[in-house]
């Protein structure tokens, strides 16, 4: 089965690109980056219809992973956000369409805003309210239509906020543990209670292959590790293994209130749940960090 | 106060330039294309942000109607849609924020999908499934968003669909009226029952003068006339004065399923409601129609 996965080059998408290799998958990048030279990588911009449709011809399915994933840039560059997440989602799934190709998208939990009741499953009303979690919505919605207006088999996977090696430098993982590895304190912003379903990309990337090899489409599917863990855990655990001072700082605008999901249905659907424990993941980010500066 | 208005040139910007300029506001348009002569207007592209930051410099509010508004040119070509209503709306909203000026945004009924309750409040969830109904939404959300993260005074008028002089050849409207004046008979698609609060493109014009003046922000406002009329009424209406035979035909797909809209928060607000009847408004149309092929 011959696979095209944007965003290869990021951190989710190596991730991604390994599991679907050690798979059997025939896996092509798309990036704009050149990837390891582990993967073969087509070099092109989600925003450009034509290298999309060029890209996507001949595959089989389309892993849609890239996107501006970072809040902070979504943030400061909404018009940027705009372009690649919804207009590069848009060409994917009419390069999808011409070719003939299944798309599996990455979506975001972040898609549902404020909790109106928890945990959240699929169907939670989405009320985003950020730059980042606006375009990942309407870009998901775009793929959907394109399955039930044109016939383009598509699935979306909420996913949990993603940790594992090679985190951007600016992810809160990064941020603690360049900090503490240098003995320098740990400021948490807010008051440290707010919590996330850390999702460890490599039960994300078997979440794909799963999803590469099934037929469900028309589909969201929430695809998040189910064990809630504060940002001071987070800190705590960073501190057990290199310790330092714990600060409190002001919380961040733009920072996502944090909600129970509940990912029973691809469970239920695709027999997936997330294996790798907190403390694992923590161990195996560790092991992948660049020495500190 | 200083206006600049997108999409001056099209059905609704018309309607809407006129009436600005009746109350006493300093109107500039912004289109793709040229406008009537009473109008300056700056030929431009909303996905264009250099353009779009030029044409705000200096101005109080936008008034920003331009967008992919037919819905089939969205299904065709949704990649159009995702940047001119998606892209197209957060650069509005970027260059508002640099000329310090407010943005009225024209929204649509259309964004709330299939009813959980009827009439269909601002509360109500909105679950877009059409390219059109998604990125009109997608582009309200980057505009509120930049309201709440950015402080660009931001309201949305969610607007009934538009009828009145000078509509799209493409709009049932014109195609009613083409065929009867013809003697041609007429088609339903459908079984027309479907129906629609039909909102006068004056009555919507005159909520966006009340707009320009109001301080309200960070809303969205339902703005659609209160009588729901059947497309076989509409059929009727335009027979009763072009006597002509009546067809039935198989349903366009991509059709939005009708729903009842209630606009008390904007009488309550605003004190703004639909005050052209819909056979009067039907006689102004008919005023307005170019001599028959």
């Amino acid at each position: 089965m011959k696979v095209l996965l944007t965003g290869a080059s990021g951190f989710l998408g190596r991730h991604v690109a390994a599991r679907l290799l050690a798979d059997g998958f025939e896996v092509t990048g798309f990036d704009q980056n050149p990837g390891g030279a582990e993967l073969e990588t087509v070099i092109g911009d989600l925003t450009d219809a034509t290298s999309m449709d060029n890209a996507v011809a001949g595959r089989d399915v389309v892993c849609h992973i890239g996107a501006i994933g970072d809040v902070y840039l979504a943030a400061s560059d909404p018009a940027l956000a705009a372009s690649v997440n919804v207009l590069g989602t848009t060409n994917v799934a009419q390069a999808a369409r011409k070719a003939g190709a299944r798309v599996v998208y990455a979506s975001t939990w972040e898609v549902y805003g404020a909790p109106q009741y928890e945990p959240m499953d699929e169907d939670h009303p989405c009320t985003p309210d950020h730059p980042y979690n606006i375009t990942k919505l309407a870009g998901e919605r775009m793929l959907l239509a394109a399955d039930h207006l044109q016939g383009v088999p598509s699935l979306a996977l909420r996913l949990g906020t993603a940790y594992g090696s090679g985190l951007r430098p600016n992810s809160v993982f990064r941020i603690f543990f360049d900090k503490a590895r240098k003995r320098e304190p740990i400021t948490i912003q807010g008051d440290g209670s707010q919590s996330r379903q850390f999702t460890h990309a490599d039960d994300i990337a078997r979440a794909f292959s799963l999803a590469c090899r099934s037929d469900l489409r028309g589909l969201v599917l929430n695809t998040v590790a189910e064990e809630p863990i504060s940002v001071k855990q987070l800190a705590e655990s960073v501190i057990a293994r290199f310790p330092t001072d714990l600060v409190f700082g002001p919380a961040r605008p733009g920072d996502v209130a944090p909600a129970l999901v509940s990912s029973r249905r691809i469970e239920q659907l695709l027999g997936w749940r997330a294996e790798v424990s907190f403390e694992d993941g923590i161990d195996s980010l560790i092991e992948s960090l660049p020495d500190p500066a």
